[in-house]
C-alpha cells in the first residue's frame, strides 16, 4: 500500500505543476498562485480544524470556467476544494494540500425571481441575505436562514444542507431546493430536481448533491422555492429555574400549536450575554428559552405559550406581539456565540438529539465541563433538538487545549449515545473526521465511496471530506 | 454484443434454477413456485405496461428472509422485483421474465409509536390508512395520503415517493420519512436517515432510496414522521366557464392564504361523476376547483377563497366549515377515476407542470382528445401542477388502442414541452420507460447507472425500471 500510495504521489506531484500550468493559459487572471493570495484561502471558519496549503487559487466567472478548471484538475490528478464566502464551521472548504481552491464566490448573480412559480434561479456565490431581501421586493419569502444569512452563500448552504432558526417550521435548506445545475469532476455538467413540486422521473440526485459538502460535484446554478412573506410573528421569551422545565415547558407549548422557532441558552451563555449587552436578563435562571409563532393567530398562540411557560413553573415570561420588539428579544439569542467568544477561545459544537433528550444533552454538557474544569456554554435551535455547546478555553495553555479537545469529543460522544448525531447543521468537513464512525457503519461508508466514485472515479473533488 | 449476451444469458438461467432450489431449502413454504399462484403476482395496477413471467414468489416474513433471497439472488444473477399490495400505477413492481418476486407485505408490524419524538416505526407491508389510524389514537396525523391509502403500503409509497392531494402543504411521502433500514442486493444492510430532523452526516442515502422503484436496495423498516392532528379543514367548492379563470382563481387564492388542498376536474371528469353519483354537478362548468385549508383560521380562509373566486367570475361556489360536509364535497374528486372507468378501458397518465402552465396542460389535452377522437378526462392535484388526464377507449378495437397509446405519447410531451415532468407521482415503471430520455439527459442516466451499481453491482434489483 505504502509504495503504490508513494508512485501515485509522484505521478501526481508531476502531473500538478503541468496542469497548473495548462489552467494558466487557459484561464489568465482567474488563475492566483501567490502565496500572500492563498493565505487567504486556506480555511474556513473552522479555525482549530486541519487545513493543508493550496497550489492555486481559480476564481470562477462563470460555468465554463468550472469545467475548464475541473477538466484539467481531473487529467491531472489536483484536488479541488469548492467554496465562496468561506463561513463555513466544519472545514469544509479547508484547503488540502498542493490543492486548487475553486472559488465561486464571484458568480452571484441572482439569475432571476418568478413570482408565479415562487422561485429564484440564482448562481452559488448569491449571499444568503442579498437573496432574502430580493425576494421581499417581489412579496416572497426564502426561508433558510443560517446564523451566517448575511455572509454566507446560497451554493455553500447547499454544499452544507445549512440550518438555522427556520427549520423547526420551514424545514433546512435542502427542503427549499427546486433545481441544481452541477459540474462532475470530468467537467459533465448535470442537472437534478426539478421546478415542478412533485418528479418522481429517475433518483433523486438533487437530494444527493445537497449536503454534500464539495465532494461529489460543483453546483454552478440552483432554482429554490419562495414561500409568501409570512405574518408578523409574534414572540415569547421566558426563564425556568432547571433545563428540565424548560424542556417540557417546551414539548407541552409544541403540543398545542405549530411553532415557527424554539430556541434556548443555558445559565453559562444568559450569563456572558448579559454581560456583554447589559439587556438585564435572569442570570440565575437555568435556561432561557426563545419561542416564536408566525401563524395568521401567533397572538393567540404565543398567550397559549404563555399559559403554559407559567404552569410550568417558568421564573419571569415576557411577550410580545410587535415585531420589532420580537426582534429585540432574539437579540439576546444571535448574541450568544460572540458573548461566549469574549471569554476566551471557542471550540463550538453543534451537535443533534432527540427532542425528549434535551435536558440529558444539557446536563451531559455541564458535567463534561466540570470535569475537565472548563466552561462550557449550550444554546441552539431547542425545537430541533440541535444544540451548539461551545468550549472555552485559553489556546496557550497547553493543558486547557487538551481538555477543550478532550470535551468536545464527550459533547459529541454524548450526542450519539443519547441517539443523536454527530452534526446536526455544520458538517463534518476535517473537524468531525473522527466521528464518522460513530455516526455511520462502515456498510454506509462503504456504500458512500462506491456512490462517490460514480461522481467522481479519480477523487478530485474535496478528498477526505464529509464522510 | 448480441453473442455475449446470449451467453450471459445461458449462464445465469443455469444459475437461476440452482439458485430457487437453494432459495426452497433455506426459505422452505415461504418460496412459491406454483404457477397459479405466480399469475397473482406479475402485476401492479398498470394493467397495460409490459410485465414478465416470475420464477418464484418469495412471501418474506422478516429482514433475514430477505437477506437470504437477495443473497441467493444475487450469488445466482437471478433479477428481483420487491412488491408489497402491487397498487402502483407504472408496473414499478411487474415481474421480469424469470425473477423472483419478493413480497414483503406479509411484513406488517407497527414496531412502536413514540409520541415524544413524534415518530412511527413500521415495516415495509403496513398499510398506509393502518398507520394513519393508529396515529390518531395518539392524536398524531401521517401527512401523506395517495388515493390509494386504504391498499398501499408505507414500502411501496416510499419506494415510489408517492403523492397524494396533501402534497401542497404537507410535501411528499419522502419529507416526512426519518430513517430507512434497507437490504442491499449482497445481502448488506443499511441504515439511512436519522431520527433527528437535522443531520448532515454523510450523503443522504435515505433521499437517493425514497422514489428508486426498487432499484436500489429493498426497505426493511421505515421509521416515519408524525404531526400533530390539524384543525379541522374548512372547504370551497368551485365551477369556473373556462379552465383559464379556474387557474387564475388559483393562483389568487394561494396568494392570500397557504391552503391545505387545491383539487380540479375538467368538465368531462365532472360529468362522469355526476352521471355516476347524481350528485347535480354543474356539468356545464369547464372546471370543478376543490379547495381546503386546516389553518387555525381556515373558515376565514376559506371566505376569503370565496370572494376571490366571486372576482374570478365563478359560476358557483360552496363553502362549508364542517368537516363531514367537506368530505362529502371531497368525494366528487374521490370519484374521478372509477367514473372515469365506468366509460371504458382507461389509460391514466400522470404528469405535471409548472403551476402557471396548468390552462395550457388542459388545453393541450382538450387538443389531443379532438385529434384522436378520443375521450380524455383530466382532475388532479391543480396546487402540485400534477395531472392524471385519463384516457377512455376500446380495447377490442385496434384503431382505438393504437389511437389512445398515441394519445398518451402526446399527452406526456406536452408536459414536457410546458416545462414539467414525465410522472409527478407514480413513477416511470416500465409504463414510462419509454419517455425517461425526455426527462433525463444522457449525463443524468448514465450517472444514475454508475449510482445503481453501487448499490447492486450485479444490477439484480428490478433492473429495466426507473431510469
Amino acid at each position: 500500500m505504502g509504495q503504490s500510495e508513494g508512485q501515485l504521489g509522484h505521478q501526481i506531484e508531476h502531473g500538478v505543476d503541468e496542469g497548473l500550468e495548462r489552467l494558466e493559459r487557459a484561464l489568465g487572471r482567474a488563475v492566483v498562485r501567490d502565496p500572500h493570495v492563498l493565505t487567504g484561502f486556506v480555511r474556513d471558519q473552522a479555525a482549530l480544524a486541519p487545513a493543508g496549503v493550496p497550489a492555486a487559487l481559480v476564481r470562477a466567472r462563470s460555468e465554463d470556467d468550472v469545467i475548464a478548471t475541473l477538466r484539467l484538475a481531473n487529467a491531472h490528478g489536483i484536488p479541488v476544494v469548492t467554496r465562496a464566502a468561506g463561513t463555513g464551521l466544519a472545514g469544509g472548504a479547508n484547503a488540502i494540500d498542493g490543492c486548487i481552491v475553486l472559488s465561486v464566490a464571484a458568480m452571484d448573480r441572482i439569475v432571476g425571481i418568478d413570482p408565479l412559480t415562487r422561485t429564484a434561479e440564482v448562481e452559488p456565490g448569491v449571499i444568503n441575505g442579498r437573496l432574502a431581501a430580493a425576494a421581499v421586493e417581489h412579496g416572497l419569502f426564502y426561508a433558510p436562514d443560517p446564523a451566517s444569512r448575511e455572509i454566507s452563500t446560497i451554493g455553500g448552504n447547499i454544499a452544507t444542507n445549512a440550518g438555522g432558526s427556520c427549520c423547526l417550521k420551514y424545514g433546512v435548506t435542502g427542503d427549499h431546493v427546486a433545481a441544481l445545475r452541477a459540474v462532475l469532476a470530468d467537467g459533465t455538467v448535470i442537472r437534478a430536481g426539478s421546478i415542478t413540486t412533485k418528479d418522481v422521473a429517475g433518483l433523486d440526485l438533487k437530494r444527493l448533491l445537497v449536503g454534500s459538502e464539495g465532494t461529489l460535484a460543483v453546483i454552478v446554478r440552483a432554482t429554490v422555492r419562495l414561500l409568501p412573506v409570512p405574518p408578523p410573528a409574534s414572540t415569547l421569551v421566558a426563564f425556568f429555574s432547571s433545563v428540565r422545565e424548560a424542556a417540557e415547558a417546551i414539548v407541552a407549548m409544541e403540543a398545542r400549536a405549530a411553532l415557527s422557532l424554539i430556541e434556548v441558552m443555558d445559565r453559562v451563555t444568559v450569563g456572558a450575554v448579559d454581560a456583554m449587552t447589559g439587556m438585564q436578563l435572569d442570570t440565575e435562571a437555568a435556561a432561557m428559552v426563545l419561542v416564536q409563532s408566525d401563524a395568521p393567530n401567533a397572538a393567540e398562540v404565543i398567550a397559549t405559550c404563555e399559559r403554559v411557560c407559567v404552569d410550568h413553573h417558568a421564573r419571569d415570561v415576557v411577550c410580545s406581539d410587535d415585531p420589532e420588539e420580537g426582534r429585540m428579544l432574539l437579540q439576546a439569542r444571535r448574541m450568544a456565540l460572540p458573548a461566549l467568544e469574549r471569554l476566551g477561545t471557542t471550540l463550538l459544537d453543534d451537535i443533534a438529539v432527540p427532542k425528549p433528550r434535551l435536558p440529558e444533552m444539557f446536563e451531559r454538557a455541564v458535567a463534561i465541563g466540570a470535569r475537565h474544569g472548563l466552561v462550557i456554554g449550550t444554546f441552539g435551535h431547542a425545537g430541533d433538538g440541535n444544540l451548539h455547546p461551545t468550549i472555552v478555553f485559553d489556546p496557550r495553555d497547553e493543558a486547557s487545549t487538551r481538555a477543550a479537545h478532550a470535551a468536545f469529543d464527550e459533547l459529541v460522544r454524548a450526542a450519539v449515545e443519547l441517539g443523536g448525531t454527530i452534526t446536526g447543521e455544520h458538517g463534518v468537513g476535517t473537524l468531525k473526521q473522527r466521528y464518522v464512525g460513530w455516526a455511520l457503519g462502515e456498510a454506509e461508508r462503504a456504500l458512500m465511496q462506491r456512490i462517490k466514485r460514480a461522481f467522481d472515479p479519480n477523487g478530485i473533488l474535496n478528498p477526505g471530506k464529509g464522510y
